[in-house]
């Protein structure tokens, strides 16, 4: 069923992402504001499902890149998101039919309804990965040989870079090196591909799950229910751990948001902590020896009190949260899955655990 | 008069480029080779003079980037060289008229040659410069308010960028930090322009200039003379210092070859001991606290017996060298030149000093 991305359904969007987001995506205050802001100026955008899109269309995605912190202070204009879809399209000689995600998460998840308004075309009922991961060539569509080139890569300064490269480690590498230089962030279009190649290689269904989990939350909320309950009905998630951060080593690294932070346990924990280590994204979530979750499963944090989802750049000394874990996709629980985003590639010397579900696998 | 480049023009041109390179532009030899090669299998181009390119024609240049001494491991294979000028032209959907040197050097003075021959064009008969330089904003097209861009970079692996930037500052900045990236070395066609720009923005005679100086080296040799002195005549040259390296600091940082080095004075130079800094190229020659020569006045490494040039890269422990300085462009002399190239902008707190010239300026 097609229909239109509203004023409210963006705000439901950019939080559901940012849960899913494990940390990582970016801020789903500023990507609600972007997106809202240009549905009032340009109208809203329609949703399309997948299934939907024409064998021989273009789809290609918008997306920031960089250290989520940087995005606190210099937020991009909107103009640069469609400038770098303007230019791929300009590039590749072929006007985009639609745009997708290419990955959930609070400001990546909205970029494309930002495109698609201005661009009048619609945003596909999708992503490439069903969480956020730091690095442009962990995505699905990586696990089925799509290149993420052409990829045109621009910062608000008005420099542009088109990359053509032999694989997507090596698209990662260049435009990480080139988005730290531009000043930490900078805006992409990239993985261009036709209808036919989305249809096999991306996630359906993703922004409307996003929009559902975003729908629970502020339903919950509204109804007074409870809303960590609820929440990890919608996403089959379990609670992880309870506590206060205590310590916090945050830098912007690289191009990244790095560090680990210490959350001790509330009263109901025996006295334990648990740390967790994040590059954007959360990757791994301990006490003491003892591993809870790892990716590619998405580990997210939320404030104690409303269950609002809290990015790596928002983490702070002091705050009470719940951790809980959620199943990631079945694509990236495959041989190829892990070994493209499992524990090794992150640098852990430890197995792949799959998380245990809440009421089975997503 | 239109000439064709033989093979032993191009030994004179790598040689003569390798002296007026200030150290830089790459290794005379790897640059000789290559370019020789090309020839044998694609014939001699053509050497065309600036004022006969017709002002409408496309140029470009073709041209390495990165510190030289990476490419003593890793030699440029002439496809990268010919791909990104073919890459350009694709991007620019024009092809190329003539190519032209972007500094003249052991290498990227004979590059061109190379692109040349193989895409059956001719090699203008100029270059922006009159010398090498580190960094790619600095040429004489920026003083006339030229644009790097569109630029095409490229590695020997496949992987090939496109850049479009606000200011030659700018391409610097992202073509060295890519360069890096891509192995601390990459293949450029920049500054595309048409032949009215080139006319007025490049410096004309330079092959010639630099064949000649080659010629002059290789003759004196054969016929016995006093190598120094015709070389010094030719380029209206003066002796700086004469004496022993005895320390030398140099390493592969930031994508280029920086350093420093101590040449200790031979008898007749009353036990003074003169320091040469260089990034890729040399860049002040100071004997304690008096300064001899800096950029953008151009400072070479000579071997002692020969008066072989020794770029940065082929500096070592215990060579016997002369050093000679040599008077730059006028484009270099001018408040904009100095401004743009002079000591300041490399971060020395002195006033620029012009070179006296051996029998008045080039």
């Amino acid at each position: 069923m097609r229909t239109r991305i509203s004023h409210q359904n963006v705000e439901d969007i950019a939080v559901g992402g940012a849960v899913l987001g494990s940390g990582g995506g970016g801020d789903p205050y500023l990507g609600k504001l972007m997106a809202q802001r240009a549905i009032e100026q340009y109208g809203s955008p329609e949703l399309l499902p997948l299934k939907e899109v024409p064998d021989r269309a273009l789809v290609m995605l918008p997306a920031g890149i960089g250290a989520p912190s940087v995005i606190i202070e210099k937020i991009a204009g909107g103009d640069e998101a469609v400038g770098v879809a303007r230019a791929l399209q300009k590039h590749l000689g072929k006007k985009a039919y639609a745009v997708m995600s290419a990955e959930v998460g609070g400001l990546n998840g909205t970029i494309p309804i930002q495109v698609a308004a201005r661009l009048k075309i619609p945003v596909i009922d999708a992503d490439c990965m069903g969480r956020a991961f730091p690095e442009v060539q962990l995505v699905v569509p990586t696990l089925y040989g799509v290149s993420a080139t052409p990829l045109v890569l621009a910062d608000e300064k008005g420099n542009e870079v088109v990359l053509h490269t032999v694989n997507n480690e090596w698209t990662e590498l260049l435009a990480r090196t080139i988005a730290l230089k531009m000043g930490g962030i900078a805006l992409m279009a990239l993985f261009p591909m036709e209808g036919k190649i989305a249809k096999k290689a991306t996630l359906p269904g993703m922004v409307t799950f996003c929009r559902r989990i975003g729908e629970t939350l502020r339903l919950a909320r509204q109804k007074k229910k409870d809303i960590l309950a609820e929440l990890l009905k919608v996403t089959k998630g379990i609670r992880l751990f309870r506590g206060k951060i205590v310590n916090l080593d945050r830098r912007v690294e690289k191009g990244w948001n790095l560090g680990e932070l210490t959350i001790q346990g509330s009263d109901d924990c025996n006295g334990e902590s648990m740390k967790i280590d994040f590059q954007n994204e959360n990757l791994i979530a301990r006490i003491g020896d003892k591993v809870l979750a790892t990716v590619p499963d998405l580990i997210t944090i939320l404030d104690q009190d409303t269950a609002f989802p809290i990015t790596t750049e928002g983490l702070k000394y002091g705050l009470r949260v719940t951790v809980i874990g959620m199943p990631c996709h079945r694509e990236w629980r495959t041989p190829k899955g892990i070994a493209l985003a499992g524990p090794h590639h992150f640098g852990y010397n430890i197995p792949y655990q799959p998380l245990k579900a809440n009421g089975g696998a997503r």
